[in-house]
């Protein structure tokens, strides 16, 4: 007899225990194979210790073929689901020629995605903690605002790298801002030209207060603890707007900042907004077994899934499986069972699963905690954090590293390696009425068009008494002397108005205007015309400076 | 009275050792700083365990900032030196505007650069191995390899993917080598469609044998320890040119891979090479004291400097100090002496050591050592090695980490975790006669212009009969139609000849054309003259699949 082929999209709590579920069960009939877009399994509730640096970003993480080994893992993008010719698009590997897999049952484990459009400029500006390079990043970023900060000399620029914002109080952003904040004063000491109260460390909530599936008093006493640590605590206020230097509250405050970290915006994952199914808050409607409605074979389990936990649910978000590792986990075992049941012409049964308790880390060695009931908080909550999350964790060898860590952290000093990633070739910046862009004598970084809003250059050439003034909107362009080689920058560009602009790096411009003659050409006129020739608009000292040694990367 | 200003550029060996034992002896008089491009100082001889995922990459370097506790630490770019101004200019921080730190005495120590453009397509298509990035990359890369050869259908693209060639047979060359072999054969167990005898793994070095430094009975051990592990070594043959999918050898022979490693190539740091220094075989002329002639108060030190050992050294690399971390740590030292000499007017003096010894790692638990001339090989020698290193590894929290993974190691299975990259913007891709640039049905990814040579476009749609054909020269560009979003390539591109093509992503070239109205009509008018319109030149099976769903990331 063929063996069912069962597809697995995804590789959170969700699908994992699912797959595995299905492996322990009934191997030998079923073909297994689980696709995901990393290698790994990501065990979301310690990333915010990879944050800190408290542990290594690998720890956090289990590779799929050493926690599935008796199934087959594909590392691929999904691309598409044909529920009737029952076959997923995936497209992997070198050539990244889409291939078709056929199913004979189907688990969508996808999840969920952050969407930030709402807040203008947020999405371009706020970093997120969702994966492991997220992690891995604000890390990379906390640590790189202190190195810089140390060697500022304008005290605009210092309080800005020296600010630090964590947008949501949930779980993800409590957590986050109690490992960063902990992170900053341990690296302290090795700055000598930093001082602990320059530090400003905030969390914001729209809500009335933190952590909301907590019980009231839990949620004080973790507000207290933070504040104690030094974090300022903004509740029943929402983000509105960020650029690449402040984030603007719905009060209409300002905080000036060069970080910010959204744990807000949960979105549908786009791919599975794109599937045309019945959606309810951004996830695909099941049935109380778990079965998308309408598609034979076809199922839905984990964040991506809305569940309903009792007979006729309402627009009540108690009456269906909240979003949580603890119920993704028994989700996936349950849907394995029923499709397992599905086979045989079993009966299925409903999800059903009470939650067990919550817990929160809040950094220095605190926690609160609310297990069958009972409410714990400080240190012993701390402990059974540590204790609880560390059983959780799937994987011997992922267990041992992590214990070996936590143990390590208590006699080393805190890792303040900064390992700088690789710029992308282009972004989108933010800028507010009145940010400076470009400053005379900065070192030539990349190319600027604008995309919404105006911007104006002003050049100064003391030694001559000449003066240039020019204005920029949509679909015009600024730095395209990076072309000509000079070294440094002779304007100042000013934003008149909240203006974006899209900055390619001038690597990649140069290279690009050097193959491509028509850009090439394009721009050289271009400087000719505006400017009247390469050697004009030069400010003094940029000619002297213009020594053009390559940085020592 | 003034504290002496003291500047360090560079934090290897050289730079830290002088500058620790300067503030050792005498940091009351003396203002030090040094300089560095990176927060942290590399231990290259963990480099290739870092390859390997034997340690964490972070533990393969110590925070300058935790090893130099009592001076200054300074993150920042050297841009250039005035010798007579006694003024050396750094770009640092956020805003990146160039600052002047004077000195009283200023210590070089930027070692070498690797310098591969001697070779066509090395520079594009090694990896290097010199910096905790490259080490990271190579370790990403070769379990990259594993993955998609793990689910290639192509029988040549997978043997490319399982060919691993490291060029050059120095100690780097050899523990790379031996570390990634082992990490490869480590892994396999969890890929289940992959064999150990499909697995290729080359040592290539131009030299009569490997290990140069060693005797030749000790390196002809390791010959066979390496053969015997499955690497195939070739001696007495160099490398002529490299291609996205082959390396080419001095003696005409191909090898198809899609992993080479270069370990080759030592060629002065650019920044050294701009100062108008005497430089001799790519390094700074040194007196004897280590004092650059003819500049007061300055020094090298390290691999930067050629240091002689004689008094009346000739063309031969025996007379001058090889480039060792062995004599990195004792030119600094004494260096750091003869400058505190010269301050208070005692003589200083000449540098002179004597090599204790070499080890070099096999892997698989087997080294080579010959220490104060004694030799020795196996597994003694590989504990000597460890222990060695161990021992040399600054910073207390580095040798815990480092001793704690080791041990790990015993028990816990390989990290096979591929975090991936961040691709760059552009790259330039080089490509062999007949080489398959682009296939129908692969996933659009980029934007494509032609550097050097000629390439051949070729669309078929055998639903119509149409036939296109179009021949490509440098300065032309094919894949525009990445901007009207259709999702698969409908052509065939083959080289004609050996060309060099500039690639750039997709998402960044349709960033730049929508944004700069200029170039986004360009390319329209560009489609409309030379296909007949957006809609022709599609393949079949195309439109369908253009659904375009974005790819899970």
């Amino acid at each position: 007899m063929e063996k069912k082929k069962i597809l697995v999209l995804g590789g959170g709590f969700g699908g994992v225990f699912a797959a595995k579920e299905l492996a322990r069960i009934d191997r030998n009939q079923l073909d297994i194979e689980l696709i995901n877009n990393n290698n790994y399994f990501v065990f979301q509730p310690l990333l915010p210790e990879v944050a800190a640096a408290s542990i290594h970003s690998s720890d956090a993480v289990v590779p799929l073929r050493l926690l599935l080994r008796r199934i087959q893992v594909r590392q691929a993008d999904v691309m598409g689901i044909d529920f009737d010719k029952k076959i997923v698009t995936v497209v992997q590997g070198f050539r990244r020629i889409p291939i078709d897999l056929p199913y004979d049952d189907l688990i969508i484990a996808l999840g969920m995605s952050v969407d930030l459009k709402r807040f203008p400029g947020l999405p371009e500006h706020a970093l997120t903690m969702k994966n492991l390079s997220d992690a891995h990043h604000l890390r990379t970023h906390v640590i790189s605002c202190l190195e810089m900060a140390d060697v500022a000399t304008d005290a605009e620029l210092r309080q800005q790298l020296l600010t630090f914002v964590v947008v949501g109080a949930g779980f993800s952003g409590v957590e986050t801002v109690a490992e960063v904040n902990e992170l900053i004063h341990r690296a302290l000491k090795y700055y000598r030209n930093l001082k602990h109260e320059e530090i400003r460390v905030y969390l914001i909530e729209y809500a009335g207060r933190i952590l909301p599936t907590f019980p009231a008093d839990l949620a004080e006493y973790a507000t207290r603890r933070l504040q104690f640590n030094g974090i300022e605590v903004k509740t029943g206020v929402g983000t509105k707007s960020a650029t690449s230097t402040a984030v603007e509250l719905t009060d209409g405050s300002l905080i000036p900042t060069r970080t910010i970290v959204a744990t807000i915006g949960n979105g549908p994952n786009p791919l599975v907004e794109a599937l045309g199914l019945e959606m309810h808050w951004g996830r695909i409607k099941t049935d109380r077994f778990m079965r998308v409605p309408g598609h034979d074979g076809a199922w839905a389990v984990g964040d991506a899934a809305e569940i309903p936990l009792v007979e006729q649910p309402a627009e009540d978000p108690a009456h269906y499986a909240p979003q949580t590792a603890q119920f993704a986990v028994r989700e996936g075992r349950q849907l394995a069972n029923n499709l397992i049941a599905k086979t045989k012409g079993d009966e299925l049964k409903p999800f059903a699963y009470e939650s067990k308790g919550s817990l929160a880390s809040l950094g220095m060695s605190k926690a609160v905690a609310e297990v069958y009931g009972v409410k714990l908080s400080g240190t012993l909550a701390w402990l059974l954090w540590r204790g609880f999350y560390l059983s959780f964790l799937p994987g011997f060898a992922s267990k041992v590293r992590v214990l070996v860590n936590w143990l390590l952290n208590l006699i080393v000093p805190p890792n303040i390696v900064l390992v700088q990633s690789a710029l992308p070739g282009t972004r989108y910046i933010h800028y507010r009425k009145g940010d400076k862009v470009l400053e005379p004598g900065m070192l030539i970084d990349g190319f600027y068009t604008v995309v919404k809003g105006s911007l104006k250059l002003t050049i100064d050439n003391p030694a001559t008494g000449e003066h240039f003034e020019k204005v920029f909107g949509p679909g015009d362009h600024f730095g395209e002397r990076v072309l000509l080689k000079s070294a440094l920058r002779t304007g100042l560009v000013v934003a008149l108005e909240d203006s974006v602009v899209l900055w390619i790096s001038q690597k990649d411009f140069t290279r690009l205007a050097r193959a491509f003659p028509f850009l090439d050409s394009y721009f050289k006129d271009y400087i000719e015309k505006t400017f009247g020739g390469t050697d004009k608009a030069f400010a003094p000292g940029s000619a002297e400076r213009s020594h053009e040694l390559e940085p020592t990367h």
